[in-house]
This record gives C-alpha cells, sequence and structure tokens, in this order.
C-alpha cells in the first residue's frame, strides 16, 4: 500500500499490514464457507478453529506455563480493574497498589470498591517520573497481591523488572502486552486490553493461574466472575469474534517473526534509537522520565516550549508520521511504538526530529 | 458475490452484503487517512465522526425520544444482565421478572445479586410456549421495574404487545433489536446485543432514559455505571470501533431501505411465510409455540422424530440453507430471519420444506 503512513497513537495502534490484508482478503467469504467470519455462529466448527488457535498461540508466544490459562473478556483493561478485585479479594481481604500514575490510579479507583486497598507505593513526591525500587514497596501484612502497572502509557515509564515481593503479583500490562517476558512463577494474573499490541478495540486479555479462579465468589454476575470464562473457554456468550480472530493473526505474525525473545529485543532497541536522539539533541529535546524506568512502548519527550512542539507535531504529519502528540493530560509529545511499528518508522521519526532540530537551531 | 449462502444462525447473523462490501473496501485505507479505522485512536476526528453518527443514527431508526440516550457497552446483552440492576436497584429495592425461558432466567441469575428480584410472571407450566397477558403478571408494591425479555431466541416466543403495568419497563430485546417499535413512554430503559439484527459480536446498545443515569450508586467500577458511560458518550474508554462503524453502517442501510416501519412489516411478513408453511403441512411440520405469541425473529419448528430432522438439516445445508439446527438445549429446528435475511432466503427456505416434505410423505 503506498499511500500507508506510520502510525505513533497510543491506542489503538498500528497494525501489521500483512495482517490486515489478510483479512480484507477472507472479509466477505471465509474461506469458501460462503459467509463471512463475523456472521457465523460462535459455536461453528470454522469459528472454533480460529478461537481455539487464537487461546493456544497466546500461551505460546507469552510463554505461560501450563497452570496458566487466558481468558478473552470484553470491555478492555478497565472492567479487568474492577473484576481482579471482585475475584481476587472480597470483603476482608487487602490488596497493595503502586500507584506510578494514571492506570495504577484507575485501577485503584476501581479496585476499592471490592476489597480494602492500600498504596504500597506512592510515585506522585516524584512527578510519576520513576518506578519504585523493591526496598521501597510496602506490603502489609495478609496482603492478597500486589498490584503493578507494568508500564503507563500516558507517563512513559515502565519497571524495568518486575518486584520482587513475598505475595503473588498482578500486572496490567496493556500497553506492554506480549512486548515482554514474564516472570510467571511470581505472578497470578496479568491483564490487559489488546488494541496496543495486538489487535483492535474491544477485548482485554487475562492470564490466570488456573488455581485462582475460584468459584469462592457466587455473589457476583456470571459475566464478571473468572471461573466461568476459564470453564467455558472464553465461549460463555458470544464473544467478540472478528477481534480474537486478527488477534490470532497478529499472534502468527509474531510467532513468525522469532516470537517474544525477539521482540522485546526489537522494543528495546526501537526505544534506544530515540532516546539516543533526545539525549543527543543538548536539551533540544528532553524526556521527562528517569533514565532507568523508561518505556520502550511510549517514548514521551518535550520540546523547549508549546509553540515549538506545535511546529514539531504539524510537521511531522506533513511527513506522514502521525499522532505524536502527547496525552491530552500532560501535552509534549509522545511516540508510541508497539509490536507492529516497523523499525524503519522508527528510523523515520529519528530522522525527521534531527532535520527538525537542525532546522530550528 | 456468487457464493453466498443463507445463513439462518440465530447469532451472529447474516449481515447485508453491500455493508460487508464497504468495510472490505476500505479496510486497509479509511477514506484515504493511510491506515485503517481500527488503527486509530478513538479520539481522532475520522473515527468520532463515525462514532457519532453511529449514536445518531441508533436513536433516530430506532425512534427513541430526545430524553433517553443511547450506551455502546461492550460485554454483550449478559453483562446488562448484571448492570441493570446494580444501577437501578442497590439494597432495598426490588424489581419483577417475566420469566419466559432461558434468557429471562439468565437475566434473573445475574440481577438477584444485586437487589431483591421476584419472578412476576412464570412461563414453566406451560413449557415458556408463550407470554403472558398483563392481567397474569404480578407487581408488587415498592417495584422499581418489571423486566421483560422481547423475544427468546431459543424458544421462538415474543411478546406481541410489551405489556401495560404501572411501573417502569425495562426490556431485553437482544433478538429484537432494532426489529420492533417500543413504546417509549412505558420503558426506563432497553437494551440487547449487537450482533443479531445489527453487526458482528463484542457490543451492547443500551436505549436509557437520561434521568435514570444517576451517579446514584458510585460504589461500584466506572465501567458498570450508566451514568459515566452517558456522560462520556460511550467514550470512557476505548470502545469497540470496528463494531460500532459496522452497526453505524447497517443503521444506515436499515434507514434507506424504509426505516423500522418497513423492517418491522417486512419482518411480520418473512415470518408468516414460515410459519404458513408450518400450518399447512398436515403435521409433518410442528411449532410448538402458542400462535399468538410466536416470534418474528426465530422460527422454531419439529419434525416427526429425530432422524428425519437430521435429514432435513443435511438437506438444506446441501441447499446452501445453513444453521437451521436449533438451540442445542431443546433440540428440533430454528430459523432464524434478522433484518438482514433477505425475502428471497425465507422463500427458499419455504420451498425447500416444501420440496422436502413432498420426498418424504
Amino acid at each position: 500500500m503506498s499511500n500507508r503512513k506510520h502510525n505513533f497513537c497510543a491506542g489503538p495502534c498500528t497494525l501489521p499490514i500483512g495482517v490486515l490484508e489478510e483479512m480484507r482478503d477472507e472479509f466477505l467469504d471465509y474461506h469458501g464457507a460462503g459467509l463471512s467470519l463475523i456472521e457465523m455462529s460462535h459455536r461453528a466448527a470454522e469459528y472454533d478453529a480460529v478461537h481455539q488457535e487464537a487461546r493456544r498461540l497466546a500461551l505460546e508466544v507469552f510463554g505461560a506455563p501450563e497452570d496458566f490459562d487466558v481468558l478473552f473478556i470484553q470491555g478492555g483493561a478497565i472492567l479487568q480493574f474492577g473484576m481482579v478485585a471482585m475475584n481476587l479479594l472480597g470483603p476482608g481481604r487487602c490488596a497493595g497498589y503502586v500507584n506510578t500514575g494514571a492506570w495504577a490510579k484507575g485501577a485503584i479507583a476501581d479496585a476499592r470498591h471490592y476489597g480494602e486497598i492500600y498504596t504500597a507505593w506512592d510515585g506522585a513526591a516524584d512527578g510519576y517520573a520513576r518506578t519504585p525500587d523493591d526496598s521501597e514497596i510496602e506490603v502489609r501484612d495478609g496482603t492478597r497481591y500486589l498490584h503493578v502497572t507494568s508500564n503507563e502509557t500516558i507517563g512513559g515509564i515502565r519497571f524495568p523488572e518486575f518486584p520482587v515481593v513475598d505475595v503473588p503479583l498482578v500486572a496490567d500490562v496493556s500497553s506492554e502486552m506480549m512486548a515482554r517476558r514474564i516472570p510467571w512463577e511470581r505472578f497470578d494474573l496479568v491483564y490487559g486490553g489488546v488494541q496496543k499490541n495486538l489487535g483492535p478495540a474491544g477485548m482485554a486479555m487475562v492470564f490466570i493461574r488456573k488455581s485462582v479462579a475460584t468459584p469462592a465468589n457466587e455473589s457476583i454476575a456470571r459475566y464478571l466472575r473468572y471461573d466461568v470464562h476459564l470453564d467455558k473457554e472464553s465461549l460463555f456468550n458470544t464473544p467478540p469474534m472478528f477481534t480474537i480472530a486478527m488477534v490470532g493473526k497478529v499472534l502468527k505474525w509474531m510467532k513468525a517473526r522469532g516470537g517474544l525473545d525477539v521482540i522485546e529485543r526489537e522494543a528495546a532497541e526501537k526505544a534506544a534509537i530515540l532516546y539516543r536522539r533526545i539525549d543527543e539533541s543538548e536539551g533540544f529535546y528532553s524526556c521527562p522520565v528517569d533514565s532507568a524506568s523508561r518505556s520502550h512502548m511510549n517514548v514521551v519527550f518535550r520540546l523547549a516550549d508549546e509553540a515549538l512542539e506545535r511546529r514539531f507535531l504539524a510537521g511531522a504529519e506533513s511527513a506522514d508520521l502521525l499522532n505524536l502528540k502527547g496525552h491530552r493530560s500532560v501535552g509534549g509529545c509522545r511516540a508510541s511504538i508497539y509490536n507492529a511499528m516497523p523499525r524503519d518508522g522508527v528510523e523515520a521519526l529519528a530522522d525527521f526530529m534531527h532535520r527538525f532540530r537542525t532546522g530550528h537551531r
């Protein structure tokens, strides 16, 4: 596609062009069935093959061990903010939340209705510019789990390593889903929306330690119970079939690329290209994030003032480099470079940053 | 598309071929933007136009008055089973539920966790073969709402008219969404999944009386609160953009066809073709449903025995008439004839029913 532009949107995000082409080509008539995949029964053999392959690939590509399963649940990561606490806590149980910024705050806001929540570390004093060391995290007695936000999409910070603590971890990995390896033995649950690294909007993937999805909490609606989705292999009700089919195709693309190890290394390299350009700019560009906590997915940076930032963004758009504006709550610039962003796109941006700086000295 | 077959699936369902073609043609490059619609930010101007048009058309085509709004919420009708009660009831408030079969039971099962629920009428004694008269429905003092299932997809029954009672109605119209007119003045809320008459799976539409969506219940997670979705025009989090875009296209198709009046009349006519074929068959085909309660969307029928039904289903499939098997919980046959099922398809089925009967006398 000659017209294709580089899309640095924070989510939804760019997808592999080959995957889009494949979906387009089979959209009207799925493998000769005489109808579209999205018109089929979710109990049809053709769809079931798609569904089960997506489940299998999700576990395989992410490297989840056998005592984990994956659930496809609608409502994005935001519905999980409540569901995690509904399912894992209940009256009288508590959980610690590491507050690293906007998304961690969202998780706390919803979880607090379904159990006792405390802040295990708060990044406010540092302007949410870093993640904590393990020694800074307070884990109280009786804590069911410690919740972390693997990567803050808005603030542009990440945990370089997941904490080592004495209680199970739960992580929102929305913007790092399938972009980094998970030390599964420390986790009970890993969740995130799929609309960044894996497909279109409309679904979260929940990787859950199977022993955790007990029917202990039978006082909540069935759609909100992990054990129900686990028992039905995410076919309790009609699933978001199009989204699942797209995710399956992206997972196949990831596997063909070399899997998670390659993807994770490429992500670090792509991010390094941009951070280098920022650090070499003698202050023309600046990154507000502590260097050890810099995100590999969302590279945030500022220019001298808002007027210059506006000129930068307009120039980038003219050069077919789209959606580099920072989140409306913080301003500045942000390049989101998820798995499907080719290295070419990152290099095109780095080149533009160099040209723009040279032109504005 | 020469290969296209007639798909009588109960859901997901057949969609207008023109809509599928339009989506395919713009799938890679949305109106020259250089990327797919599903790769765009949900805050992008292009997507916002799609989103707002879908909202506007949903209200217009369904004929909802100005004191109603429409919400796009993931999780299907099943998540609404719980959300209705979470939002409208709360401790100490009660609601009556009319139990007309499988889906009504589901609504009751989930609602009972979030308020006091009683059965206002139970169709069990009649084998769920009919809907009640108003005089049979018990509405207790202090009832917040009466919940009805407009059409039971599995049982194949519908309310020919919605009840007239002294409390607001709430209806699950999943299989009749945009297929019948709603007497809005009697309703507080009308909800349903979109995957039957309106688009692919992955979303419910909730038509809500705006005054009902109060922040009264601030003790529930934000994604589960109607007031949050209302306030944000269904952009509280990343919405299921593909599904919304498809629904918008189907609504445009409905409007061009003449709108709800025409669609409702066509539905009655299409259903009548099949019921006539059943009733004229001298018992070769039989419909277990009380004639006044027969569904216009899901025509259920039986043949003499299961062996004959298997031959019927196999023959139909050979004639490109797909998915006529009844729900696994009840067996038999079922023809689901949603809005996008052309009259041609229904006539092809009626012809096949005649030929099959003639061949098996």
